[in-house]
């Protein structure tokens, strides 16, 4: 080990606790900021970007990395640390200062008006800024690609999802689009064959959801000694191995979104706190990408939560904390309502079928824009005949269509494949998992979870991003990513398990 | 204005952002965070206090300074702003790299010794660390010596109150500790001539406190659209403008110390609020020093919501929230139960006529030890003879005498003036505003404060740090500070008063 790849480690350590505050500065943002504040908070995360920004640009960085890269004296761990610092200055020096103030104040400004026209159905209102900022997109795009050695749009993926190429998303993709008309077809005829499921009568009041909430992510592993539960519109989660930070939301006339809402951050927050603790502030101690962070994220919430064995488990506990008599509490009724299938607009109430082919849209078209071939103006319809081609519905106004989703208004672009590469690794996963350890699925039947935890802790948690997300698969899973896991566990669950 | 004027705005701008972040940091560690996320937090502190380190003391920033100073085209604003960035640049860099690490890691130690020896009466266990801390504190205090050019306390009690003196600070509490003796024999006198006032019977739970105080501040002037009142058992304020945010503590046998923390940290917010907004994020925009600010506080506290027009106002409110009847419920006993004065041991529950003493004791005994005419083993004598003299009693304990404030043992010394600076200034700058505007009184008394704030924002919380503690006080109230109007607010209350 080299004085210059220790010098490495101590700037990455700061960079690494810079990006923890401005978690910090987020989810205070998001969940117990004042309305007023947002300006203030604004300028605050911007100053520490630009700190960050700065630490990593430092020319010494430079010279570190390729002194250290010289040498060859270092362990396989302390060498995928150097690749992922390598990757991470290529992506922050790869875009020159103006360009990333030029983006950041487009993002701002897009998002805000984006807020609006979201909720006023107006296109063409954001249209104007959305060319402009898709211009900067496409500019970063550019010299990322360059300075990266992939095409356009893979650079932009690259910071997201390490690794991926359009090529393998393409394959994993189309497959599913190609499979996708006609097995859902097959599961909504299924599912029409039956009595429909029902949904308990309500109200159920907050504070009873919220408490079988915090009991269920307690039991799946989540401690609230080193973490927290809150409330959000958006559910999400941040925070640090030893202070999870998990949101959920709660809906009085159905329990369902507010459970499935929280099991999923728990997934998140236990990955998390299984990261390996001697690279705690290193590149290497975070995960491989985010595909693989949402697989941990499904494995809890579809895998196990959306699962009959769950349900056989958690309905008397459901039916208790409501206080509920009747059949509707049974097993057998919940998880039928927690696996109902419907073509559907909106892609954060989607269910894991139709899912994809919302996320399959995005990619594809935010890659034609990205590479020149859709021009903003035009997204409203390419949306809707994509959509169309997809699931067979058009959405009835553009609230429900391209205004949806804050992310490229966010200047997200390359981030939601990340979404379907996490559901297919889930399945993959979940699938080596209880084929090595049948104590997973039994443990999950009577509420316990140690073994799938202890499982994915050593299998993919401990690893960090000592691994690329397809190494990591192979090696737990025998081989790199593909989406036959996923189709198989929906075949089964969505056809032949429906009781 | 020079371009390295310009060029320091901009570096203190920085500063200035990156100390708002570590309010947050503070604020999520005392109000939110799980137990566990302590030493992750420790972490994310020490790094960006080492950032804002080497933010000021980069050699670029004494060199804007010098080049700053030599020009003479600044207005009155700017002017004073380059005086408080080299006073800032001045306490920051007199202390070199090594002694700032070795002090701060004797001050993790010995905090958290002390919690445990607090509790736990063991003054034999935080006497080395002490002893250690302090070797290093006097050698801070040596280095800042030479560099502000004031004796060694002094430059210690400088970074909170700039400006103050130690010759100052010793007249105001000499005259003080002269006047009390007397006086405090006369106001028992006075009070044991009168049944006891009652307190009314609770329990008083808290939801409906919090109702109450939310209630009480928003009254005040606090705007829950940018800011938040929490639960803490150590009330505070932090935050910015836009998003204030104070604390209270509940009691469910006595409401009194819910409302008067409540008042207390809404004064501070509010005078926060009141910042010079085109010097949001320079020095100058800040508080002359802590007394000034405690000032504020003290206002709305002391001077304004323990007085009779308050209760007047306020006691009726108090009943209906906690549906009371009877004579117990009424202004005057109220009123008499929030102005009962004691000699005590514990300087957070004493009354506003014995809190100097303990503020004088602590002054005493930190300058003594600071100039070496004091050893730490010697503290807890010293401190017993010390309240003895001031106030005829002795703490049966350590943990009742020296263990029971946390400043020395966090490395606050030169903090404590503060406290009664500010109680000295409130009832200067409160007999003013009442002389300048016959509306602020009568308008408590029907709970309208916009008298008040209107007269306090203009002559106080507008001029930041444009003016130092005592011209400012010129200004407002005719005088540099003096011990007179608190005297005679006293003397008003506690002996003239009691109807």
């Amino acid at each position: 080990m080299t004085q210059a790849y220790q010098a490495l480690e101590e700037r990455y350590r700061r960079l690494s606790l810079l990006s923890e505050t401005l978690g910090i500065l987020r989810w205070d943002m998001l969940v117990m900021m004042p309305p007023e504040g947002t300006e203030a908070r604004s300028e605050q995360i911007a100053a520490l970007k630009l700190l960050r920004h700065d630490l990593i640009s430092d020319p010494a960085v430079s010279d570190y990395l390729d002194q250290a890269e010289e040498n060859e004296d270092l362990d396989d761990w302390q060498a995928a640390n150097l690749r992922r610092m390598r990757r991470r200055w290529l992506h922050t020096t790869a875009v020159p200062a103006d360009l990333v103030e030029a983006t950041s104040r487009a993002i701002t400004v897009t998002e805000t008006v984006w807020r609006t026209a979201r909720i006023e159905d107006d296109f063409q209102t954001i249209l104007p800024h959305l060319k402009d900022l898709l211009a900067l997109i496409r500019e970063v795009a550019a010299v990322k690609s360059i300075a990266l050695g992939m095409p356009a749009y893979q650079a932009m993926m690259d910071l997201y999802e390490p690794g991926a190429t359009t090529k393998m998303v393409d394959q994993l993709f189309n497959d599913y689009a190609e499979f996708l008309p006609e097995f859902l077809e097959a599961v909504l005829r299924c599912q029409n064959a039956q009595p429909a499921p029902e949904l308990p009568m309500g109200p159920f009041p907050v504070d009873q959801q919220e408490r079988l909430c915090r009991n269920l992510v307690e039991t799946i592993g989540f401690d609230f000694a080193s973490g927290r539960l809150d409330t959000t519109s958006h559910p999400f989660s941040t925070g640090v191995p030893e202070d999870s930070r998990i949101t959920t939301r709660y809906d009085e006339a159905n329990f369902m979104p507010a459970i499935m809402a929280a099991a999923h951050e728990t997934g998140h927050a236990m990955y998390e706190r299984g990261r390996p603790s001697e690279w705690r502030y290193q590149p290497v101690g975070e995960t491989p990408g985010l595909g693989m962070h949402e697989s941990q994220s499904l494995i809890v919430e579809m895998q196990v939560s959306r699962s009959r064995p769950f349900f056989l488990w958690a309905a008397p506990k459901i039916r208790s904390a409501f206080d509920g008599t009747g059949e509707v509490w049974s097993a057998e009724n919940l998880y039928r309502l927690a696996t109902r299938v419907s073509r559907s607009f909106i892609r954060v109430d989607a269910d894991e079928v139709t899912y994809p082919a919302h996320v399959i849209l995005r990619y594809r078209l935010e890659r034609a824009m990205i590479e020149g071939d859709l021009a903003a103006a035009d997204l409203p319809s390419a949306w809707n005949e994509g959509l169309r081609a997809l699931l067979d519905v058009v959405p009835p106004d553009d609230r429900n269509g391209c205004l949806q989703d804050i992310h490229w208004y966010d200047g997200a672009w390359g981030y939601f494949p990340t979404y379907t590469i996490g559901a297919m690794a889930a399945a993959q996963i979940f699938d080596s998992a209880t084929n090595a350890d049948p104590k997973i699925e039994s443990g999950i039947a009577r509420g316990n979870f140690d073994a799938l935890m202890r499982w994915l802790r050593k299998e993919v948690h401990n690893l960090g991003a000592r691994f690329s997300t397809n190494e990591l698969l192979k090696q737990a899973t025998g081989r790199p990513l593909d989406s036959a896991a996923f189709t198989k566990h929906l075949k089964t669950r969505y056809l032949r398990d429906i009781s």
